[in-house]
């Protein structure tokens, strides 16, 4: 590893934010090499196409072999495999990092699994889009977002600072957190709006065929914000579901209680209870456009 | 009522949807004198301050004397007592207009209090934004939006027609439906995705102080769209869902079934169930990209 980066980064996967981080690359750090690794020849013929690489192969093991840095960037479910496969050939001293929404999971598919001697940085640029594939990546996703660090007590200081260098270099700020603590925040911010998402669009589709179309066209009315969120990678967010289960269902437990509690005051007039509930909201929005992350 | 729109209109509330009126009828119609009628005479004065009315009065009965058109764009729990005080003023063949989210509750409200000879026009531009106010408001609001018109069997058609060539001159596609069916549309596009918004930001609200702030700084990865939804006009949303209860609380008992369904699914760790319900959304998504909705 030499300054300012990485000398040569393998990128497992290449979506929507492994392809953003080889665009970011390319931008901020031209002298680094980039390897990208994905499970189809198809996604590689993109990747070349756009010339958003310097090698690329099926072989997660031929990846990571020389590597300095090797980002996972593919869903969850793929962790424990990729991991088994790249661990003799990764080097002594080469840092891993990922970018998956859950890290409790995470760390306990890959720790095991990565030799003495490698570095984990478990990682989760807070930023995406609805859309998948190494065509939809852009280096400017991460600008503004958060980057969470969840680093384990053995991993060293130096490895953590390389890291976070690479993810402000993208214009990303960096903090860590434990990884109970990441997930059931996440789990708030981004899984149980997905889960919602998902559900309102699906419970749209099951509608007699003569009301659907019409959802469609007065989808203005707030409807179409929920399908494009709804609109996100479905094996991204099975895994993210399965793996970061309690804290999804404890913050799920909440949501569903305060909608019955609404529901309740429709059914029986309570104007009062909707006027106050729906006041207080505003609170949260200001803060989010404060935090300049509207 | 002249070629092509109309002499003299009264606006009746100039929040986010009166004033994008006004504004898009200097655009349009730049001979049509506006009478703007709010409740506040600080509106008022942010009304003259924006040069967007050529009249501005407290009284709805002032503001209803002479005009062509009435447009009614308050909170619907407003309706009857502004139609009580307007009825007398109105001038026969005046036409009434409103741009309610419901439209059985405005006519029940309107109906029996506008007098004979005056032609009730119920309508619901589809358009809108989380801002409230008159200074919200923006002429291209409409466009390419859907306005919904609901004529009752006693609406003269020059009536209806004269009403739609306003909308579509605004850049509204203009359709007609009737009152059950439009509630029934607008409680699944609009009106359960505002209630599942205001929910989940309120869920958010009642996190511990340490969770709070962490869900505000990290709401790009999906919340953030939810807190927008959920800034909209408390008001305004109150009068919704206490007057188009039943079909709310239809929409939300199914959407209240598939959730639990994808929470069992997500507690039972039932992997294909969630990623062919997160796959099924998608069609809905293409259809509203195709009907330029997104």
């Amino acid at each position: 590893m030499s300054a300012p980066f990485f000398d040569r980064i393998a990128l497992i996967g290449v979506g929507l934010i492994g392809s953003s981080i080889a665009r970011a690359l390319r931008e901020k750090s031209p002298q680094t090499r980039i390897v990208a690794c994905a499970k189809s020849e198809e996604s590689l013929a993109t990747v070349r196409r756009l010339g958003i690489a310097d090698e690329t192969t099926l072989d997660a093991a031929a990846a990571a072999e020389r590597a300095d840095l090797v980002v996972l960037a593919t869903p969850l479910s793929a962790y424990a495999d990729l991991a088994r496969r790249m661990a003799p050939a990764l080097r002594p001293g080469a840092i891993v990092t990922d970018v998956g929404s859950v890290k409790a999971a995470a760390i306990r598919a890959l720790k095991p699994l990565l030799p003495k001697g490698v570095h984990f940085v478990p990682g989760h640029p807070v930023a995406g889009t609805e859309h998948s594939g190494p065509e939809a990546g852009f280096a400017e996703l991460f600008r503004d977002r958060w980057c969470i660090l969840v680093p384990l007590p053995e991993t060293p200081p130096a490895a953590i600072a390389a890291v976070a260098r690479l993810w402000e270099a993208f214009g990303m700020r960096v903090t860590e957190m434990d990884a109970a603590h990441h997930d059931k925040v996440l789990a708030m911010t981004s899984h149980l709006p997905h889960l919602i998402a998902y559900t309102i669009v699906g419970t749209a589709t099951d509608l007699e065929e003569s009301l659907k179309s019409e959802v469609i066209a007065f989808s203005a009315g707030g409807f179409r914000d929920f399908t494009r969120i709804a609109a996100s990678d479905p094996t991204m967010w099975r895994d993210i579901f399965l793996n970061n289960r309690e804290a999804v269902l404890e913050m799920l437990q909440r949501f569903t209680e305060d909608l019955t509690a609404l529901q309740r005051a429709i059914r029986w007039g309570e104007g009062e209870t909707l006027l106050d509930r729906f006041s207080r909201t505003r609170e949260i929005r200001r803060g989010v456009i404060e935090a300049k992350q509207a």
